[in-house]
C-alpha cells in the first residue's frame, strides 16, 4: 500500500509553517520530508532534522545523479527534495508532506502525478504585509522582496488541487485536516484498506 | 457559480438514509433532490417532499422527452431524477445530493462528469444482516432479496469516488462532512469564491 504525497505551498507570510506544524502534530501518519540545502546552518538548525546540510559539490553530484524529486536555487543557495527522503516512506504506506514553492511543486507533480497539492493564501494583501512586518527579523528591502515574490507565488495558486485561506488559524487547520481525511476515503486508498470487508460483503451464501 | 452534485449509494441496511439526513441537517447548503416515482404513496409520504408521485403514463412521457438525469425500474415501479430537480439548484450555486443506486449513479456520471460520488459500506456482512432483520418490517424473503441485492450493489463500490464505512455513525458522518468540506476547497470552487482575494493579492504596488 502506498501513502499519499502532499505538497503545501504559500507566499511567505501566509502562515504555512505554523499550519503544517499543527497538522503534523495532529496527524502522526504524515511525515515531513527533510530537504537538502547548501545554505549554511543557522544557530538553531539541526542537521538531518530541519535540513540535510551539504556543500555545493555534494548537491551538484546529487542533481547529476538524478537523486532529487525537485530542486531549485534561491538567492545563491540550493534546496532540494531527494527521492530517498520520500519514496521509502510512501512505499511503507506513510503519508509524506513537502513544504516547497510553486516551481518545486511543478517538478514534483511531473514526477509523482498522484500527489495532492495545497496552496495557502493569506486573507488579504494588507494582512500579508502586516504579518511580514511583524516578524521583526526582516529589514525593509527583504520585506519588499518577499511581497514581490508573494505575487509570483500567488499567480500559481491555480496549479494546486486545493486552496485554503488562512484567516482564522483554527479554520484553516480544519480545512487541511478535511483534505487529508478526504484523501484517505478515496476509492484507491479504501480498496486497499477495506479489502477484507469488501470480500466479506461479496462472498456468496 | 455552479454547486456540487453529490451521489450517495449503499446497499440496503448500510444506514445511508440516516447518514444523509444527518449530513443535510448540518450542511444547509446541500439540497436533497426529490425523485419521481410511479410507486403508490405510503401513508406518511407527502407528494413533492419525499417523492413526486406520478402515474406510468406521465413517467414514460418524461423519459421519452429526455427529462431525466437517471431513471430505472425496480420491482415494477419506476424511479427517476429529473433534470429540473437538479440543474436549477446547481446553477444557483447550491449543492445537490442524490440518493440513488449504482445503476442510477452510472447514468448521472455520464451526464454530469463533475459529480462527486460516495459509496457507503456496512462494517460487516453479519452487521448488515442484523440491521436488515432488526427493522422488523420486512419478511424473510424480502430480507433474503435485499442481501442478494446488497452483493450486486457492493460489487460496484469501486465505481465511486469515495468509500465510507458506516461502523460508528458519528465517524461515518464526520467522513461525509470531510468529503463535502474538501470539495469546497478544490481550486475550481475556490477560484470563484476567492476571486476578489486573489485579485487583491496579485495587484501591483
Amino acid at each position: 500500500m502506498s501513502g499519499c504525497l502532499y505538497i503545501v505551498a504559500a507566499p511567505s507570510g501566509a502562515g504555512k509553517s505554523s499550519l503544517v506544524n499543527a497538522l503534523l502534530e495532529r496527524e502522526p501518519g504524515i511525515a515531513l520530508s527533510i530537504s537538502h540545502t547548501t545554505r549554511p546552518p543557522r544557530p538553531n538548525d539541526r542537521d538531518g532534522e530541519h535540513y540535510h546540510f551539504v556543500n555545493r559539490g555534494v548537491f551538484e553530484k546529487m542533481v547529476a545523479d538524478g537523486l532529487f524529486l525537485e530542486h531549485a536555487e534561491v538567492f545563491g543557495n540550493c534546496y532540494g527534495t531527494s527521492r530517498a527522503a520520500v519514496e521509502p516512506l510512501l512505499a511503507q504506506g506513510r503519508d509524506v508532506l513537502l513544504e516547497i514553492d510553486w516551481q518545486g511543486a511543478r517538478q514534483v507533480r511531473a514526477a509523482m502525478p498522484g500527489c495532492v497539492s495545497v496552496f495557502i493564501l493569506p486573507p488579504s494583501r494588507a494582512e500579508l504585509e502586516r504579518r511580514l512586518r511583524s516578524r521583526g527579523s526582516d529589514d525593509a528591502p527583504t520585506i519588499a522582496r518577499r511581497l514581490a515574490e508573494s505575487r509570483e507565488e500567488v499567480a500559481h495558486a491555480g496549479d494546486f488541487d486545493y486552496i485554503v485561506v488562512n484567516d482564522q488559524f483554527g479554520d484553516a487547520l480544519a480545512d487541511l485536516r478535511a483534505i487529508v481525511a478526504c484523501q484517505r476515503l478515496r476509492r484507491e486508498a479504501q480498496a486497499v484498506r477495506q479489502a477484507a470487508l469488501i470480500a466479506d460483503l461479496l462472498k456468496a451464501d
